[in-house]
């Protein structure tokens, strides 16, 4: 009934970490690095290795920066039977000098974030973390704004110019509906014969889960999800949904379930991801959530008709 | 771009009193009337009209009843260009006697909700609507749990003896996966070739938006949706996602937006409804979420492992 190759990626702390400045607790990120390693999960990402010179470390936390430090006091002393450990780096907000050999470093593999119009600086880095030792792929953002004479050749570049082993669909603003991702996984599968194709959805119009499904159906083989959907704005596939649905004997929801309560939903107190009202209005118009987190943040956050009008262009 | 045959229906007073006993404030279920038939909402269904034989008036609320007076008070004097009222009769709650003749009542169309065992009641109540002036349709609920052959000759028998516009896939449980959804879809246009195909999906997955519009994809051109997805347990599909998707111009989101903000956000201080652990167990179990909403009353609510122990049978 299941399919062995599909691998799942919890992203928990890096995606939460857009919601906090990637300023959690160590104890929430052991928290959480355990669940995944309880529950059989595939890969587990602990955050960004991202450049100091452009991110201030004293405005962001550890896990916007992944120091191996860090990662080594966030894995310490917890039983791990196979989960491989990612970081991940925004191809243009990343230094490669930044990338350790992978034989000095907590971290298997690298997943490079990038938009098409900077493919070239993600097979830069992408080859330097290859050159160093780590498994890779590339993660191409905002996938929906992306017209096809611009992605087709960025996709053909990925299926030469690097060594990923997978190449990920990354629906940004929470825009896609079913049909999208088909076309887009097929559409991978086709310019990249030799690589997997992988999917990370946002739930802006509650379809992160069921486009992630979508994307398996089409033979996408690495899936993210987060525990209890954490994640930037409307959040991401919900990880407990994921495994329910993949059915595969070696995974097991309790350590997961035991994650939301003890330790993710307790964060709903200081941190506002899920379903609103604005997250759905930017998801269906295809556009960026920014402008929602920052409706949301100010007085007028239920005057859902006025941020309507203003992201139609109606009013200022 | 769209698809004009498809039809919206707003069952947030119907199904949302599944979570309160029907004790909506006529204020509420006024302010929901009017967004809808502001929004150009094609149905909007305003509770039960079940059995006081049945369901104890002192222990319901009036929207379990529905009588001819409370919708008139539920409508008056609020513009309506063209949304058709609706009520809901349980096929083995409700009795034929109940239903006064249409050119006496303020609603047009009356569903039938039945389970398949009860498919002879339903249309026994289906034929005396029909007799007395009303469009019908018969909603088949608890789809997930059925087989085919008891669901097919079901089928026939609706096409066969009854006058539904309509009979609806209701995925009481939210157990369906998008592939299930098109199976089903494509079995109601099969068997019943002369009646459109409805949709009716729960949230417990995150997937009843998902697959109302899977089953958009393959034909379904009677869609449920409830306001902010008020309803039953984890809810419905959300009304404003579902308006968003479908681009006919003749729907507009405000009113819904301004419904949410100013009607139904305040209600969750009152109402526990929406996606929670449980109710995503009980979904992806395939079983009804009572159990679900029984362990959310009590004090351990949050403790997830063992109601998903209990639900697979392996603790008491």
């Amino acid at each position: 009934m299941y399919r062995p190759e599909i691998k799942v990626l919890d992203c928990t702390i890096r995606d939460g970490g857009l919601a906090n400045d990637s300023h959690f607790p160590l104890e929430t990120v052991r928290a959480v690095y355990k669940a995944c390693c309880d529950a059989g999960i595939d890969y587990v990402e602990l955050g960004y290795r991202n450049s100091k010179e452009m991110f201030d470390p004293e405005e962001f936390g550890p896990w916007r920066f992944c120091d191996e430090k860090d990662l080594r006091a966030a894995t310490d002393g917890i039983r791990n039977d196979g989960t491989k450990i990612s970081f991940m780096m925004d191809a243009h907000k990343s230094d490669p000098n930044d990338i350790v050999p992978c034989d000095e470093s907590v971290a298997d593999t690298i997943r490079i974030a990038t938009y098409v119009k900077d493919i070239d600086k993600a097979i830069r880095v992408e080859n330097a973390a290859h050159e160093r030792g780590y498994e890779t792929t590339i993660n191409v953002m905002a996938i929906s704004t992306e017209s096809d004479w611009e992605l087709d050749p960025a996709l053909e570049q990925v299926e030469k110019e690097t060594h990923v082993v997978a190449c990920y669909v990354v629906d940004s603003f929470g825009a896609l509906y079913s049909e999208q991702v088909h076309y887009l996984v097929e559409k991978y599968q086709r310019i990249l014969p030799s690589r997997e194709v992988g999917v990370h959805m946002h739930n802006n119009q509650q379809l992160a889960f069921a486009n992630t499904i979508e994307g398996i159906i089409k033979n996408a083989n690495f899936v993210d999800g987060t525990i209890y959907g954490l994640g930037r704005a409307a959040g991401n596939c919900p990880l407990e949904l994921l495994l329910g649905f993949l059915k595969n004997p070696k995974f097991n929801l309790r350590p997961v379930l035991d994650c939301v309560a003890g330790t993710i939903k307790p964060l709903e107190s200081q941190l506002d991801w899920g379903y609103m009202v604005p997250y759905m209005i930017t998801g269906s118009l295809n556009q960026h959530p920014r402008s929602a987190m920052a409706w949301l943040k100010a007085d007028q956050r239920e005057e859902y008709r006025d941020f309507y009008d203003k992201m139609l262009g109606l009013v200022e």
